[in-house]
């Protein structure tokens, strides 16, 4: 009997469908209690389940071959492409009947958030964000929200994205008062441009949420916030120059290593792997939405797949999203 | 014969002048054909630099107890206090008949840029901003403007900005046509926030420009750009950021080393800190100014005082303003 139910669109990936719906069989394997609707090609997901010997009760497909690719502009795909598998899938998790914990999808993210807000809107009509979770120096975890979802902000979004973010965390981490911060070029509360000075007070006076100030770049993910809040463009430049720097130092570490000679050192670059390459860019959590959007990045393999199905489990239930291994194993 | 002068302000640092009087004393050790005038407290300026038996005649003192803080509002210091050792430095430094290779200060960014305006401006009335000169993982720099000078910037802004970066790198590094990039949310002409789209167009244009484009904050340093172009938020948190990443990753080195019990792994981490602990943040060159305004960090020491120096001289000679080397020297 299968207490989980979840889509996956498994189109719109840069690797192709096969990485998704492998990973889809093998969470099938790992997770007992899970049921999966997939969402594309019916032929090409029945020949590749089958090599797993998935449970057919377990498994819905809803056939389709129509994608919103990358390159498409969002709106125009969502509005003019009822047969896609993105927009199938949003409205098939959707479905009150269906009770479904979530979806995962590798699609263009302007789409997902477009379709959200289309399909999984709440009763607010809250403008979904995307949100990353990451890990900080002091073993925490700090929500960045937007990640890229919405690149112009107005004060009024950034501050329901605290909102999301702050309900994000104390839902998966049990913290009763999540610290939300404005991502700023300063600590002091004169600091930042327009739109942070402009939100500033509305963060302050706003009782239900922890303000706790201004952050800047070099203490995003120190663990100083729990939330941490900035337009998407701000945002998409914080973690993919994190990820960047990551993957800067431990190439360096490498050549370092052989440089001299030394192979002990590749085992800090495999720690670092495992502790930094996220996978985060290009993925994320779609918040705001009536049921969770789990973004995988564009070349997510299966193992990634089996890590988001997890990921969206624990949050069926209410435990934390993300733990630290996990993290490091969604990133090999 | 001294071949180079210069003017160092002394005051407005975290650490007190001390550090910075003692950083001009080995300086003027260090090279000969070097003169310095000091601008801050004549007493401890004469007490501090007899220590170092540095040449007298070398060695010209303005005297001034006043000081622009980190908290004040730069325009307000800079018309109200005529006395500000910042105001008095940059009014020396601007003499025709002294000709000075350039100043070095570590006060507030805002009252340098607001300062280098009203005392240093240039013949076309250029809005300086503040460039940070950045290793790259290829072995290769790139000039990041602005890194915080102008926070919110204007599309005209940043079409300066791109050609006072070009000039730079044209100059310091023999670069005949240095490749400018934007800095953006994604790679494609149509990524980024409205201002990113509306500045694409005019650089694209401007065929004195070697334009290529938008770079994606996880390419800020991969040394695609020679020039990478944004406003001064942006620019903070990748420059920020960039620092912060490279020191949280430093910091979990010196853990595993310790965890592990592998001593050896301080190797890793020292050859990292040298690299990356650039002593960047809060630090940087103000360009569009008549006379070069080399910005020291708050907490700059004697050394960093020493290696601004030889920057300022390697500049007046057009050679490269930072080698690898003195850039991690300049960082310990």
């Amino acid at each position: 009997m299968s207490q989980y139910k979840i889509v996956i669109d498994t189109l719109g990936s840069d690797k192709g469908p096969e990485a998704i719906i492998l990973g889809a069989a093998l969470a099938l394997k790992e997770f007992p209690d899970l049921s999966i609707t997939l969402v594309g090609p019916e032929e090409l997901i029945n020949e590749k389940i089958k090599e797993y010997e998935g449970d057919a009760n377990r498994i819905k497909v809803i056939n389709t071959n129509e994608t919103i690719t990358n390159y498409e502009n969002p709106y125009t795909g969502i509005m003019n492409k009822p047969n896609a598998s993105l927009v199938l899938a949003m409205k098939e998790a959707g479905k009150i009947e269906e009770n479904y914990a979530g979806m995962i999808t590798a699609g263009n993210s302007g789409a997902i958030l477009m379709g959200s807000f289309r399909f999984l809107s709440d009763e607010n009509k809250t403008r979904p964000c995307m949100a990353a979770v990451l890990p900080c120096a002091n073993g925490s975890y700090t929500c960045l929200v937007d990640t890229g979802a919405t690149i112009d902000c107005t004060s009024s979004q950034l501050h329901s994205f605290a909102h999301l973010g702050s309900d994000l965390m104390k839902k998966m981490y049990q913290i009763e008062r999540p610290r939300v911060a404005l991502l700023s070029n300063g600590a002091e509360p004169t600091k930042g441009n327009h739109l942070v000075k402009e939100t500033y007070p509305i963060l302050a006076e706003d009782k239900e949420l922890n303000f706790i100030g201004n952050v800047e770049g070099n203490r995003a993910l120190s663990g100083d916030a729990d939330v941490l809040v900035c337009d998407g463009f701000a945002g998409n430049q914080v973690l993919k120059n994190s990820e960047g720097m990551a993957k800067q130092l431990i190439t360096d570490i490498v050549k370092l290593s052989k440089m001299r000679n030394k192979p002990e050192f590749m085992e800090v670059a495999q720690y670092l792997m495992k502790t930094y390459d996220l996978g985060a860019l290009g993925g994320g959590i779609v918040l705001g939405s009536r049921k969770v959007i789990m973004k995988a990045r564009g070349n997510s393999d299966e193992r990634a797949i089996v890590n988001i199905s997890r990921m969206l489990i624990n949050y069926a239930n209410g435990e934390a999203v993300f733990t630290k291994e996990q993290l490091a194993e969604a990133s090999r």
